[in-house]
């Protein structure tokens, strides 16, 4: 008999586990609270995009899908920095022309996947069907639809639905018995969204294949490019002080505030006092928990497990990487689901903190330092040492294109490398170093 | 017109509160879930006991309670260490005289907070009443009170209502607006409460006036005495393992364990097979979060707002000692109380953060360290050192003994002084070293 799986989200991480546990031959059934995106969503092209990695793609990969997404894509090579008052430049995010980032439609990408669910017998997609409850020890759930109380059971349960998720709800709810450890932390910043829109024949207005980003300080807005020739702008600030989104409510203040920080996106934003009236503002939290399975029967994977906040562009491919290293554990336990869980657990959990420590870090670096003169001279280092050696990897490149270092390990030894490179780089001398110097030292910190 | 207080929750903590603000004379109503403890409690001498030291008892002086409460309390003056196979021995809290703890019956002194506050007209307690929901922006409660809801509304709310505290639900609920921040972290280790009863004539059958520990690397049992001539125990045993609680449900398991770990304790406890039976296991979390207030109309403070493990003895302490540092800071901003409610989390949420974390450190400590050998050493000179100058505070004394002192500025120091001392306490000739040397070294610490 097939195994019935029961997965809760139909989001980026469980339309592609649905996609691969169907490929498996399991029976899938996938429960999504909100309506089929593909009856509602008006404007795919255009709303939020994501940053897609080498992480993101090899997990794609597991199921065949990989250059399908990519071709819907544009590629970021490199972060084009707006510092105020003087010239745009461009910092290339590696040495090595391979490396590069992707500028994916969220909408889109999750419609691609819900469709090649379909093409599936043995997956059942319920929409506008919420679930409100899991029975941990039985692997049933309550689900509301069409206003009435459904349950259904499976083998196990999988949530992956998200920040607030109900089967992490539940595991809370039964904090006693699991030990249940939670925690949710915001930054007292928020993020909004504007847009530059197409120019013509969907021609695109500022440099295409770079992520922008106008570093102010202590907030900062950014742009990725989508398909259509239009931008996606988010504005990071704070909700308190002079540029806080409490006080730019005022059109006075938010006038202001844009003509005085950020006059040379002002061309290409014509509209942005309308749609700062109409976009709401989100918060930006990092959650954590565990366990993340219970008694062999639930599991919570992608954001359901480990929110983090979007400064590292690993949101998405964190949690599609779980799904691969899920399969890969597979392979190795079968379904016998308490040790699979348990590895999946085991495995997992440091390389998500350690993804989440280096988001909220790089929230710091992008807003304080990608035009501070120290990370610039190390900025430039390291891309010479990845064009010359093509074997180093600096702390980005790591976490960004080496999709088979677990996250922890990209951690340590970014960091470390960090370390070290900003170090020499407040030398006067630093570019009187011979880069085998540079490299001599990095290596001496890794043992490679 | 006298400004109404809303308190939720009439533990040690809600009553004290309850007790000063009736005082300065506000209209204060006491809000209970439970029922009235003098009415349903059949043995408050026997049952749990907790470690009262000098922050709990400057907080009860502010309400004039301090020395009728010491009188009813058993000092203990160290802890008496019984290692696994060799004799027990004591080690002082502190090198002065004066500098000890006290054990204190929990629902006795409950009970004698809630007689005085009983003597102020302008206090009501409300038992048996369940607060459901608090709203933040108005400062009004729904209760639930023989099977029907009702409503209140004060000046303020005031939730002192402990680890599942129904007013920091409240503020969880609302999340987006108040960027609230929260995490609950449960140790692997839980807890059971055992007994050693009164001897002949209420006298106490191993020695009195100390907090006794046995010590067992990765587990270990407590013990605090009452004025009854009883002791409390307290076992801290992992869940799981040989000596885990889920392993311990057998009985011949349980015999074993006590026999091979704990030979010298079982001449006192002949009933435990029983004892352990009934008692339940609690779990050990610290739960943090912030803010703790909200729209200056609700406030938490005590194990509703920072819920700590009970290794420093400092729960109750710092619970009450808030009701200190706000009665300061009412002094200081009268009932302005956005600006009282700001000025409290502000100034306690680092203290309350540091005495979190060193409870969690002497749990470690406790376990692992009393009968090692680099630790005694330290002791011993901390001892030496208290004794000849008595303006030397241990890490232990400056968070137990030096009430006026922030936790964080004792955490600070504290580690400092420790990290220096377990130092020179392995070099082999440390008791050669004159301790105005260590003085000299830990002075150059603080500059002090």
């Amino acid at each position: 008999m097939k195994e019935k799986i029961i997965i809760v989200g139909a989001g980026l991480c469980g339309t592609l586990l649905a996609v691969r546990m169907a490929q498996r031959g399991f029976e899938v059934v996938l429960y999504e609270k909100r309506a089929d995106m593909r009856d509602k969503l008006l404007d795919s092209g255009r709303s939020i995009n994501l940053a897609l990695s080498a992480r993101g793609l090899k997990a794609l990969g597991i199921a065949g899908l990989k250059e399908t997404v990519l071709d819907e894509c544009i590629p970021m090579k490199g972060r084009m920095i707006h510092p105020l008052g003087s010239d745009a430049f461009l910092s290339p995010y590696s040495g090595r022309a391979d490396d590069y980032i992707n500028s994916v439609s969220r909408p889109g990408l999750n419609i691609f996947l819900l469709e090649e669910a379909d093409k599936f017998d043995n997956v059942t997609v319920s929409f506008e069907s919420k679930v409100v409850d899991v029975n941990l020890q039985t692997a049933e759930i309550n689900f509301l639809k069409n206003g009435q109380t459904h349950t259904d059971k499976g083998s196990v349960v999988i949530g992956t639905d998200g920040v607030g998720s109900a089967v992490r709800r539940s595991m809370m709810s039964k904090t006693p018995q699991l030990l249940f450890n939670y925690s949710q932390d915001f930054l007292r910043h928020g993020y909004k969204e504007l847009s530059i829109l197409p120019g013509e024949n969907a021609s695109w207005k500022i440099h295409k294949e770079a992520l922008h980003i106008w570093p102010r300080g202590h907030f900062m807005i950014i742009a990725l490019p989508n398909l259509d020739g239009s931008f996606t702008l988010t504005m990071f600030h704070p909700y308190e002080g002079e540029v806080g989104f409490n006080n730019l409510n005022d059109e006075k203040n938010l006038r202001a505030c844009f003509e005085k920080y950020y006059p040379s996106l002002l061309p290409y934003i014509p509209h942005y006092i309308n749609e700062y009236a109409e976009n709401p503002v989100g918060n930006l939290g990092t959650i954590k928990c565990y366990p993340w399975q219970a008694f062999g029967k639930a599991l919570i994977m992608g954001d359901a497990s480990h929110a983090i906040v979007p400064f590292y562009g690993q949101g998405m491919n964190s949690s599609l990487e779980d799904v691969r290293i899920f399969d890969e554990l597979l392979d190795k336990h079968g379904t016998d689901w308490t040790t699979l869980f348990e590895a999946f657990q085991d495995s997992r959990k440091a390389n998500t903190d350690a993804i989440a420590d280096l988001a909220i870090d790089n929230f710091y670096e992008m807003r304080d330092h990608v035009d501070d003169q120290n990370f610039i001279r190390k900025r430039k280092i390291e891309m010479q040492l990845e064009q010359k050696f093509p074997d180093y990897y600096s702390k980005y490149s790591l976490v960004t294109f080496k999709p088979a270092l677990p996250y922890e390990q990209a951690m340590i030894q970014g960091r470390a490398q960090d370390q070290l490179l900003l170090k020499m780089c407040s030398r006067d001398d630093f570019d009187q170093i011979p880069l085998e110097d540079y490299l001599k030292e990095l290596m001496k910190l890794s043992g490679s």
